[in-house]
C-alpha cells in the first residue's frame, strides 16, 4: 500500500481532520524515555496531560513508569478509573468542592499533591480526612519559569514546616519544573531548602523535575528523584525545534483534507483553530508541518479553516488532497479531539478514546 | 446574594474552571438579532458552531429563525439528533465517507450545502443518490475575506452551471461571509452573478451573508435573503471590540480561581491554554477581559495556568480568588468543553451539555 493509499483508506474509514498517532513510534519513545532514567537511576513519572489515555498511561507503567502526573483533578479521577494507582497531581488544588474530590480519590489509589502556598495547605487536610489517609505533599519551587512555585528555598523550608504541621497531611518533598538552563540554580535552590529542613527535622522522600527538553538535563541535578516528561511519548514542532526529537519521533499527525483552492497561491484545509488550535510553539513559523509540502505555510486559521499559503511551493496541493500534519504543540491538539486512530506503519489498528480530554477541573 | 457568593456557589457546585452562560442574556441576545433580521425582512439562519447546543439552537428557532448553520457535517448530524430540521452546511463537503453520511442526513432532514469547486460539487451526487432526493447546493463567493469562495462572478456562474448539470444537485443560489467593509463589492459581485445565472436560465432562491458584525449592513446588500450570525448569541471581547456588543450583551464568562500568586506583580489562574485558548482575537491585549481586575492582564499561558500580569493592578487578587473572565473569542472557548452552567442573573439554573463540541469531521 501505498502513502497515499494509507491516507485515503484511514480518511475513508475515519474522515478528516483525524488525529493519528503510530504506535510503533509511541512504543519506541516510551522506551528510549524510560531507558534514560533508569540509566540515571531516576524514577520515570510520566504526565498524561499529553496523551489523556489510561490505556497509554498503562503501556508507559509496564515499560517501568513508577506512576504518572496529571495537572487537573479531573484528569486524576479517569486515570483512577482506568486502572492507574499512583498519581502525582502537580496542581495547587483549592476549594471545598475540589479537597472533597480528592478526598475520594484518595481513599482509592496513591495520591500525592503539590502546593505552593498556604491557602492551598490550609485546604488539604479536608481531603485526607475524608480519605482516612495522609496525604503526601510537595512543595512546587520555582527556579526561573514564573509560573508556579515558590521563589526562595526560605519560602519552600516554611512552607514545608506548614505542610508537616496539619493534620493528615505529610510532607512529601520538593518539585521543580525548571527552566532546561538553570541546572545550577536549581542545584542551589535545592541544597538549600534539603539542608533547611533538615535542620527542623524533616526529609524529602520525593523530588521531581519535569519536562521533555530537560531529559537533556536528566542525573544532573543531585537529589532529584523522580522525572515527569509529557510531550515525549508523541512529540511536536516544538520538541523538533529544541532538539529534544528527530521528525521519525513525532508519533502523532493529523490528517486534513484540502477543501479550497480558490487562488493560485492559497487553499483552506479542514483542520482551523479548532483542531490544530492557535498555539504558536512560542514562536513557530506558522501552525504546523505539512510533511508532503513542507514549502507550504498554514499562515492563519478561521475555527474550521486552516490557510495554507503556497507561494513558496512549487508542488501544490489540489483539492481533495489529504495532507499529514506534524502540529506545534501536541498537547493542545490531543485535547480538541474524542478519540485518536491509531496505526502500526501503514496498518490502521483501530480508535482510542481519550477520556481524560477536557478534563479542566 | 453577593455576587461573590454567587461565584463560590458556582464555583462550589460544578468547580472552576467553569463555562457560565446567563440565559436572561442569551434570550435578549436572540431576540434583538430575530428584530434585526425582520426588520429588513432577511431571514435569520443563526451559525451553531458558537453555542454547538440543540437546546440554544431551539431556542433560536422559537423566536424565528427559518433554520440553522453548521461549519461541518458531524455539527449537523448532532443538531439533526436534536430535532433541528432545516440545516445549511456552509462548507465544502468532500470524501466519499462524508458524502455518504451527507446521503443519510439528507435522507432525514432538509439540507443545503456550499461549494466553491468543481471536485466537490463532483462528489455531492452521492449524497443525493443515497437520499433519493435533490441536494440544494450554494456556491461560496469571495469578496475579499480569501478563505474558500469562487473569486469571481464568472467562477460563481461557471460552478451555478455546473452544479445545475449535475444529477440529483439543484442549483440554490449564493454564499458570501463579506467582508464588513465590502458591501459595494459584495452588491457588485452578486448583481454581475444573479444576471449571468439569469441569462443561462437558473435563479437563485438562496442569497446568504454571515457574521455578527455584519449584523450592522443588515440590509444594504440587495438581495441578500439570509444571514448567518454565530457569535451573536454570547459575544465575547472581539466583538466589544469592533463595537457589535457591550459587555452587558455578553452572556459567558469563565469563572475561574487563582491558584498561586508567588510574586508581588503576578500570580496563576486555572483557566489556561487548554480552557481560553491561545486565541488573540486578531490583535487583542491578553487573553481575556477580567470582570474584578480590569486592569489585570492575563498575559500568556501554559496548558492549565493562566499567568497573570498584576503589575498594572492597584487591588490585587489573593490566592483562592474567584474571577470573571469575558474571553477573546467565545467560539473557540466553548468547543473546550463538554457543559455549560446556565444561571439566570444570580440564580443557577443547571447545567447544559454541549453536544455538537470536537465535531470537526
Amino acid at each position: 500500500m501505498t502513502a497515499d493509499e494509507f491516507k485515503a483508506q484511514i480518511a475513508r474509514t475515519y474522515g478528516t481532520p483525524s488525529l493519528v498517532i503510530d504506535l510503533d513510534v509511541v512504543d519506541r519513545n516510551i522506551a528510549r524515555v524510560q531507558a534514560l532514567c533508569d540509566s540515571v537511576g531516576i524514577a520515570n513519572r510520566p504526565h498524561i496531560k499529553t496523551h489523556k489515555s489510561p490505556v497509554l498511561a498503562k503501556l508507559q507503567q509496564e515499560a517501568g513508569a513508577k506512576g504518572i502526573t496529571c495537572q487537573k483533578l479531573g484528569e486524576a479521577e479517569v486515570m483512577a478509573e482506568g486502572g492507574l494507582d499512583d498519581i502525582f497531581i502537580s496542581y495547587n488544588i483549592l476549594g471545598e468542592d475540589k479537597t472533597g474530590r480528592l478526598g475520594a480519590l484518595l481513599g482509592r489509589v496513591n495520591v500525592m499533591v503539590a502546593a505552593d502556598n498556604p491557602t492551598t495547605v490550609a485546604g488539604l487536610p479536608h481531603a485526607a480526612g475524608i480519605a482516612g489517609r495522609d496525604l503526601p505533599v510537595l512543595v512546587e519551587c520555582d527556579t526561573g519559569r514564573k509560573r508556579a512555585g515558590v521563589e526562595t528555598p526560605g519560602e519552600a523550608v516554611a512552607l514545608a514546616l506548614d505542610i508537616a504541621s496539619k493534620p493528615g497531611l505529610r510532607f512529601q518533598g520538593f518539585m521543580f519544573y525548571a527552566p532546561e538552563d538553570a541546572v545550577e540554580t536549581t542545584q542551589s535552590f535545592l541544597d538549600t531548602a534539603l539542608a533547611g529542613i533538615r535542620a527542623n527535622g524533616l526529609d524529602a522522600e520525593t523530588v521531581s523535575n519535569g519536562g521533555t527538553p530537560n531529559l537533556a538535563n536528566l542525573g544532573r541535578i543531585k537529589g532529584i528523584t523522580e522525572h515527569r516528561a509529557g510531550t515525549s511519548i508523541f512529540n511536536d514542532r516544538m520538541m523538533m525545534r529544541v532538539g529534544a526529537a528527530e521528525l521519525e519521533d513525532c508519533a502523532l499527525t493529523i490528517l486534513s483534507t484540502v477543501v479550497s483552492r480558490a487562488g493560485p497561491e492559497r487553499g483552506i484545509l479542514d483542520a482551523g483553530s479548532k483542531t490544530l488550535t492557535s498555539d504558536t510553539g512560542g514562536d513557530l513559523d506558522g501552525f504546523g508541518l505539512i510533511l508532503e509540502h513542507p514549502q507550504a505555510r498554514i499562515a492563519r486559521f478561521a475555527e474550521e479553516h486552516g490557510f495554507l499559503d503556497l507561494a513558496a511551493c512549487n508542488d501544490r496541493p489540489k483539492v481533495g488532497d489529504i495532507l499529514t500534519i506534524v502540529p506545534n504543540h501536541v498537547c493542545v491538539v490531543v485535547n480538541m479531539q474524542d478519540r485518536y486512530v491509531t496505526v502500526r506503519g501503514r496498518e490502521i489498528v483501530g480508535e482510542l478514546p481519550i477520556p481524560a480530554r477536557g478534563m479542566l477541573r
